[in-house]
């Protein structure tokens, strides 16, 4: 039985190439999204044709018990769980406060925070009685510093930031590896990117920052560095790092 | 009409001795804590004993619109709030994931977190038509780094810390002064250190490691630095400072 | 006889007002400065003409002993330094790596670094056989982030900045307070910024930023947190805190 | 021509080891080091008995221009250089202020800070003009905070880590990557932690917290690591990570 890497929120980004980049190395992806079950099954045939092993599963990380329920399933049905991908995003785009409600501030709470708090609750207790396993979130500039129109996500993130290292002091002793990944720059990715802007902003952002010019993150590979931190011996493991294009000012510079 | 400092969260620890050292320098002291009527009375009997405006409300922070009402009342009622200064803490001992629930999880991100954005969403658009006041948040070493069994204090801190920052950059500019202060060890309050410790533990400590000795940090003392905030010109804010004992390692140090 | 707080750096900016303001709460202040007997002679006779207590001394801090004979001689002949304010900046304005001489680089390093550390070599030690002292160091954004153009500032300061948390965990339990003062903003100082921009451009920028806009920090503003930092009570110390203008991002935002 | 990976600092610890995976990996390693001949030829010949390339040197990196004679020795003599790894310690164990004498505070300097500075002003305009070069730095948690006995190294550091992101600032636009190396914990290296602690008590900690144990950082599994920020694709590159055992706390914790 292969080992499985569980992805929470697996779209045409980082969250699917990181889904792909482990099946490759022979896990049994499990890829969780919101929605569009045809792009999710689009992902999942993806992989298989490439002769990998891959499940889609749509998921709504707030509804009650959906995460929690989505690990005893895939533990009883796919395999246990080796690896596990946080990269539920909660960028809502700038709005002052006076049009931040308190819905979209406590939604924010529920993807970024409370969601990955469910998740370590639900999978981290299986991970220590087999006393090994990794579990990489997906960050944010927003999880180190609050810019203006960032109320909802700063405070998120920020929430988020500071539980991987809570989670990291309790269960690394433990042999579980948790890192806190800090994607610094905009990512290639349709998914998210991509309807952010639409499709004639974003192609048009494509061919004047990405493409040759490298300037857009490609999720193909971020997946690389997600792998490396997995495949880490646990004499030396990283906890945090950043990712920006080589052409991106760090998020401290100006 | 004298301006308002009003404190969420007053014992008789930061929260009171701060609401007493404005009062002192002119302003009315609105003291809100969640109960002990008889606690609150003493307080703003005493500021009162001194010649010093105080009014105290109880006030269950996380129940709906309590904060929201609090603000209208003391506006429409007492006067303009020219200084707020938010000290709800969240701290609920270390207690590991498997010991914390979602519950304690969510009460602690409705305390520290939500409950902030709330009051900003109410009282800065207020101070933002009279184009100043001060908006001061106590916040503990857990707002910078999550230690093993506090997952839900860290979380919570992270949160509001860099809530502080996104508020402070949308209000910095229209006069409105965010400060966050990290308080870095422990005060010698006896409605929270006090409380959590239990009387004759806190004696001891006391006698061991405060009076004399200055190794638990005065709220009175701390109180000092909080009014040096909001008076600082405009010219020259400070955002975030740290305190703690001159005995006591800094967080960062080992 | 009075409390000394002496000054290393001390023009028209911060460090001129700084002991200025020390001396009208009571201290004898002593001015030095690289040169310009002239304008020290204005500041040192300000003060005195205010009533206060004050002594110049032209000092090159790079060259040797010169850091050290001036405690010496201070302590000898004009009393016990009770407050010293290292005030000493480093910034050459933006230059590649290419216009980066060794000598420049050096040179950086002697004046925000190696001064810091000569200077507390000389007088903390008489600090602490009194048991009490402080020691504040003004400090600049380049202490947390390296931008490109900063390559001899940044590296100064970043040393200076751990060098301030290295000293304060040694003396702190010593009772001598040691702080570090982020200045993360345009001073309104003739000598530093006036002379970097030229006497047109700086008045322009006063005109446009400065004035009544505040968006240039007031060194006689920066002088009262100074003063706070000096008379915090022990319980309850700052190490760390920023100052900028109300109108300027901070340095982690953009 | 295979592309030269060279490392200033090459025991048998970390440096060793980099140089070793890079040169599996197709490129010839350069080794320096300030002394042992013997145990640098070991290190080259080990890398030649696996069928690899490796040339060694003896450098004084404190020597006035023999970091920069180094440089054009090995890039007209052996290749060019693609990688550079600056991995000299600066550790000269905890001492006080009094026990640290202003030579050994410039002597930790001219090893961490300027050593890195003036390899940067030999090597980057070579990988400028090539568009393309990785320089990695190996730094310690005293870059990030500053301990009590750690005046020398934590100036030194500091200065290291604040150098690492202006040099990243205005080098990475042009296509080479600068990456900062936190390592925060001990590793089973002989020729650092074997020196400092003595034989026997060296081996004793291997015994208790190497070996099975994990422990102590593996130098070949760090290098893993080092080899994979050399060929993160420039799209997504990483300036800063950590890496410590899965049983010690990160610095930030206590």
């Amino acid at each position: 039985m292969k080992p499985v890497c569980l992805i929470i929120g697996a779209g045409a980004g980082i969250g699917g190439n990181v889904g792909r980049r482990f099946a490759y190395e022979g896990y049994h992806a499990v890829l969780c999204r919101r929605s569009d079950q045809q792009g999710l099954d689009e992902l999942v045939e993806g992989i298989q044709a490439e002769g990998q092993d891959a499940t889609g599963f749509l998921l709504n990380a707030v509804e009650a018990d959906a995460i929690e329920s989505t690990i005893d399933r895939v533990e009883r049905d796919i395999g246990p769980i080796e690896v596990v991908v946080y990269n539920l995003g909660a960028q809502i785009g700038n709005r002052t406060l006076a049009n931040t409600s308190y819905k979209a501030f406590e939604m924010g709470w529920r993807m970024a925070t409370l969601g990955l708090f469910r998740l370590a609750s639900s999978v981290l207790p299986l991970m220590e009685k087999r006393g090994t396993g990794t579990l990489l979130v997906t960050s944010a500039t927003a999880a180190v510093r609050g810019n203006a129109g960032q109320h909802s996500h700063a405070a998120a993130m920020g929430g988020r930031r500071l539980l991987c290292q809570s989670l990291h002091a309790e269960f690394g002793p433990k042999g579980i590896h948790i890192a806190h990944v800090l994607i610094d720059g905009a990512v290639d990715a349709p998914d998210t990117l991509g309807k952010m802007l639409g499709a004639e902003q974003f192609q048009a952002l494509r061919e004047t920052r990405g493409m040759e010019h490298d300037g857009l993150m490609l999720p193909e590979k971020i997946a690389d560095t997600y792998l490396h931190l997995a495949q880490q011996h646990r004499s030396t493991w990283t906890h945090e790092l950043d990712l920006r294009s080589f052409g991106d000012l760090a998020w401290w510079n100006d």
